[in-house]
């Protein structure tokens, strides 16, 4: 399996670990099937019962559904799905020698990039594979909401490629103040409407509130699913925080494993960045299977992250938006207009409207249910930091390693170097692993602040997170 | 060699020819060694005489001199320069199969792409090697120019990796309408500078003269050449046109050789987007060798291309800016302030502003000697296309293989197209392999302005083109 044979000790170069096209994992990690404890259910908005998969047909196509509440170890990744996959799979691991060297680090640090598909993130993991369930179904247009653009652009590329229609409600600020990933959604043929709108009641009603309202991405994910459960020819399709898209995204995870071990070594450390939970649990969940095992054997639900089997694994969020550290968990809405699912996650509340950062694919009030479950259960550290040290960190990386980053990305980058400092500061040696979900090609804006001195930190006061807390649903237990 | 078993039967799949990462090449090609026919020599543009490597010293490293005028037929690549291409090389090929089955054409479509680099072009090939060589000769300090930014970004990264200074004139108009490929560069390290600058005699000369100069291409490497002219610990870096540059860029041809081969055939046609030369020689260049020698064989100095040896090698450029099909084979200046050296090159004369197309890397006066002199004696054929033809077959290759194409690269889209269109016509299933030298993702304003219908077919009337003919230097035989 090794096909790059690089001298270890040659300091400052690159090293990358490549797979081979048959390497390509032929079936996706179902992490349901490992864990230690029961998932409280989804619930339907309207009765707040349990959600059965008859509540989720108007919005997924059957398979998607099954996929939703499989507990099966392992689900087959379709041939037409391995096929586009393809076009930019496997993703490369790389040791990040040159950022080592400028950190002088004892540690050791490498990251997987998805940055070289072709829209520059992981998100088409999980688009090719929900636009071929919706295709093979006989649906013929999804729709979907985006907020900065990167899952919007993701779905239009996939629904091309099936041959499906695509209608994404674009956040209306996005939408007006980053007119090129429009473009990009535009050239790859998918309808772009600026959210919130006049197609929808759930748009209607917020306009008649507001007419100037930026919009959100909880309005824009009203309007999506409303389109979808109104239109018998249209489904929905989302970008993170459900478990099949946690699942689709493993791929990452089961290819890195590979890698670590054509480098000769397990990690000590995994950090993904968070928003919804998507690009983390994928890379993670996949090196989370020993610990979940243990606890199994164990009879414990516990992992107490720090002492438990397996590496440490360490999900960062923005400061500015910080659901799982300073989030409760709890049953919520996932949209704005209260039409979506409800789920049992960390959440700062529906009605929050996190700080205007760059990394706008963090910006999400809640978190997936299944990495909530797994932090509250103490299988998974959350840390949260602020946007001016994930920019330092992100040129610090981009002058080290040459690879511009998303500012997502960034957030692990941050991570995995202070990692790395701490490890310089004790005389340790950790194998550091981290994400690298995208690059920075379409958030140069972003950059250019930061570097005229215009980004500014932000953390939420707690009253203000008292107050959204306050609207969160009530739900019999 | 051959890692992915894919059955050519399979219609509408994507296919990817994936090399190892220990068949990167270790050498580059020289085609000097290979040509039929003698090259005029560069003058110097003070004295109209030939130029001699004490010329240039001031300009470059003594190694880049001597690849310069090297006819040895393979280089070394050095192995800081292969270590460093390994952050994205080997880059992939793959078969449009999805396009293929767009066109219902009987041709088989292959491209090589280059957009994976960490710039998002082919320009790292040579900024890497050149950043390298003037890193080991001591040099403090690189000074370029750049249009739209992709050769400016590229030198930028490479420069930071090697702890290179880097100073970049920009176009000024590209400067203050492009701000996201400046903060690239600024997120590298480098210092940015509008072009015409009052930091040069050059842009102080243009200032008196015209205080709001938009600024050109030429006038940006008049100030990057006396830049580096007039402080030692400095050298000019040029991206294009001059045989070193071509030289490190064969690695895309000799890549896409091999590839070929794993797909179990030779190209009939082989297609480059063509501007200063470099992407297209790139590609092109390997695939010369067998019609070059058979030349030699016989004692000919011309290929008449339609007959000769080897694939039908083609060169696209835009309409707006077609030194190749419109400009003449003359000697004239590289830059606007006439103090670069004097080639023997198509040009349409270095007073000539090419109209403002999207493919800004494809807007230079002149042509590489090199590929002028092929041209010249009949080894490639040359073709002109439209902006809108190209942005039309760029939106169906998008929606097709998923991949947005960088304006520069939709030239090549658009001939491999139409190609595989004649072929469809006459019934013939050729082989044609184009060069995708980037991504777009930097360039979504311009598919932006198609979407909304505000792109322009230009060309320039025959007495524009006569006019800055007219300014061609005098030189005698």
């Amino acid at each position: 399996m090794i096909v790059s044979a690089v001298n270890p000790s040659d300091d400052g170069r690159t090293v990358k670990f490549l797979l081979k096209e048959s390497d390509i994992p032929t079936a996706w990690y179902n992490i349901a099937s490992d864990l230690p404890f029961p998932l409280d259910p989804p619930l339907n908005p309207q009765t707040m019962q349990p959600l059965g998969p008859a509540d989720l047909a108007p919005l997924f196509p059957m398979e998607l559904i099954m996929q939703e509440v499989s507990t099966a170890p392992v689900i087959d990744i379709p041939g037409e799905v391995l096929d586009a996959y393809r076009l930019y799979r496997p993703s490369p691991l790389f040791r990040a020698r040159r950022l080592e060297k400028a950190l002088g680090t004892t540690a050791r640090i490498y990251y997987k990039y998805e940055g070289m598909s072709p829209v520059g993130s992981h998100k088409a993991n999980t688009s090719i594979a929900q636009a071929y369930y919706n295709k093979r179904e006989g649906v013929r247009r999804l729709a979907t909401e985006t907020g900065a653009g990167q899952w919007g652009s993701a779905l239009a590329m996939a629904s091309a490629m099936f041959g499906l229609e695509c209608s994404v409600y674009m956040v209306k600020v996005s939408y007006e103040q980053k007119p090129y990933r429009k473009a990009l959604m535009q050239a790859y043929g998918a309808d772009v409407t600026p959210s919130p709108s006049p197609k929808t009641n759930s748009g209607r009603a917020i306009l008649a509130k507001s007419p100037q309202s930026p919009g959100s991405l909880g309005i824009a994910i009203s309007e999506a699913v409303e389109d979808a459960a109104t239109h018998d020819d249209t489904k929905y399709s989302l970008g993170s925080v459900l478990n099949h898209v946690l699942l689709h995204q493993t791929v990452i995870g089961l290819e890195a494993q590979q890698q670590m071990a054509m480098a000769g070594e397990q990690p000590d450390v995994v950090i993904g960045c968070f928003g919804g939970g998507s690009n983390f649990a994928g890379l993670a969940f996949p090196f989370l299977k020993p610990a979940l095992a243990a606890g199994k054997a164990a009879g414990r639900s516990t992992g107490s992250a720090a002492a438990s089997v397996g590496p440490r694994i360490i999900a960062v969020e923005p400061a500015a938006c910080p659901s799982l550290t300073r989030g409760v968990y709890s049953y919520d809405f996932g949209d704005t207009a209260c039409i979506a699912p409800v789920a049992k996650m960390y959440t700062l509340g529906h009605d929050f409207v996190p700080a205007g950062i760059h990394a706008g694919g963090l910006r999400y009030h809640g978190a997936a249910p299944m990495v909530s479950a797994l932090y509250h259960h103490g299988f998974i550290e959350a840390r949260a930091v602020k946007q001016l040290a994930t920019f330092e960190a992100a040129t610090l990386f981009t002058r080290a390693e040459g690879i511009l980053p998303a500012p997502e990305s960034a957030h692990a980058i941050r991570a995995a170097i202070d990692v790395a400092l701490e490890a310089k500061a004790t005389g340790s040696s950790p194998a550091i692993l981290f994400g690298l979900s995208g690059h920075g090609h379409f958030d140069l804006g972003a950059y250019q602040a930061y570097a005229a001195g215009k980004l500014e930190d932000y953390e939420h006061p707690q009253d203000e997170i008292d107050r959204a807390l306050a609207a969160l649903p009530k739900v019999s237990d």
